[in-house]
């Protein structure tokens, strides 16, 4: 392990400290989206204005672990697999702080939809279904980059597929709904921004496990087919 | 200047070539925008196929720059203004990535709308309008970059929110125009989502001008107001 060649043990804190904070930044921004898909179902405005304040506390640890990389880069000159680790950071949190955005554009949509037009909201079901899907590639990929888990990481390069597919269905669905009732249009809008937002925490997702496969592997698969991805980790 | 401290020349002319590479890979992608605004007028195909065909380039201009700021980091140990420029480098070619994303995308979207229904094109003066002020916003965070200028870095910022308003009244127009003929909604929604890519280059622009204000002043401005930013660069 490269972490047995280091002369200090300082330096293995530290990098263990700047992975604890990814983790800690992923799963408050996994609490956002679980937050933001449950003020879509109830509309429940303190949840949302709770989502919408929140943001800034994402953002703030974006500029802090940026700050921390930057130390560790100044002070420890990482090289090889720890340095591919810091560079893995710095992306990563990148996507992170705009999944955060999502979620909050969502809180906004979800608002917006509850005080114009309380009833039949369209494909509510369908949307609430996708972003559990892209809610778990989050999941997943935050845990691929705890364990170096290369299968999961993977797997959520092949399930952005899924949500793409789930998103053009859904705005195929919604562009009926409006051509059957065109007073629903700007509605419609809003809940089309919340699918592109689910899609958008998919594409950042699929982002973040690339940068896995990059970390462990050295190999920068960000714009290879999934298929050479899947061969990737295999071997 | 921290260059004078430089025990390396050699270290000045990696940190001069990795400049110069991402100021290339900036003009190729201000090259797309152009095309793909271009295309948007003229549903020219073979422009649009060239677009299409040509973003694995950008893709691979980001790939090479974020290996050589590794190598740097790794041989160098960049500290001080040194060290932020190279995680200046790795944020912004992200962006210039995803910008040339959004021309690749607004050149699909012009070949169905070419394809589908050649005639009555609403919007698309508008759209060019905005499209020519976000790839303005572009080459003025360039700029900023290469000649580490704040004011041009403060203008774009300011000029984000020219954008976003852009957007929103296109979005109104494409309302009203969806309600009185609901047959053309499906055209109206791929003219959405180009104005939606097109304010999206808006903010990646913004996030690069975001990043010349840390690099020359060591402040983290992401997610501060425009005024506070303004604020910064005059003193």
């Amino acid at each position: 392990m490269a972490s047995s060649e280091h002369i200090s043990k300082q330096f293995d804190a530290d990098l263990e400290a700047v992975r604890t904070r990814v983790l800690h930044m992923g799963g408050f921004v996994e609490e956002q989206i679980e937050k933001a898909i449950e003020a879509l179902t109830t509309g429940n405005e303190s949840l949302i204005e709770n989502i919408i304040a929140d943001d800034h506390r994402v953002n703030a640890m974006e500029v802090s672990i940026d700050e921390i990389c930057s130390q560790i880069i100044a002070r420890r000159q990482p090289a090889a697999g720890d340095l591919r680790m810091i560079m893995t950071v710095i992306k990563t949190i990148t996507d992170l702080e705009r999944i955060g955005d999502e979620a909050e554009k969502i809180a906004r949509m979800a608002k917006l939809i509850y005080q114009t037009d309380r009833m039949h909201m369209p494909r509510f079901v369908e949307i609430r279904h996708v972003a559990h899907i892209a809610l778990e590639m989050l999941h997943k990929s935050l845990d691929a980059f705890a364990r170096l888990d290369l299968t999961a990481a993977a797997q959520v390069v092949r399930e952005d597929e899924k949500v793409d597919e789930e998103f053009r269905s859904i705005m195929r669905q919604l562009i009926t709904f409006m051509m059957e009732d065109p007073r629903k249009i700007s509605t419609a809008l809003e809940i089309l921004f919340i699918a592109k937002a689910v899609e958008r925490i998919g594409d950042h997702a699929k982002n973040m496990s690339e940068y896995v496969v990059y970390m462990v592997k050295g190999r920068d698969v960000r714009h290879v087919t999934v298929e050479e991805i899947e061969r990737e980790v295999r071997d």
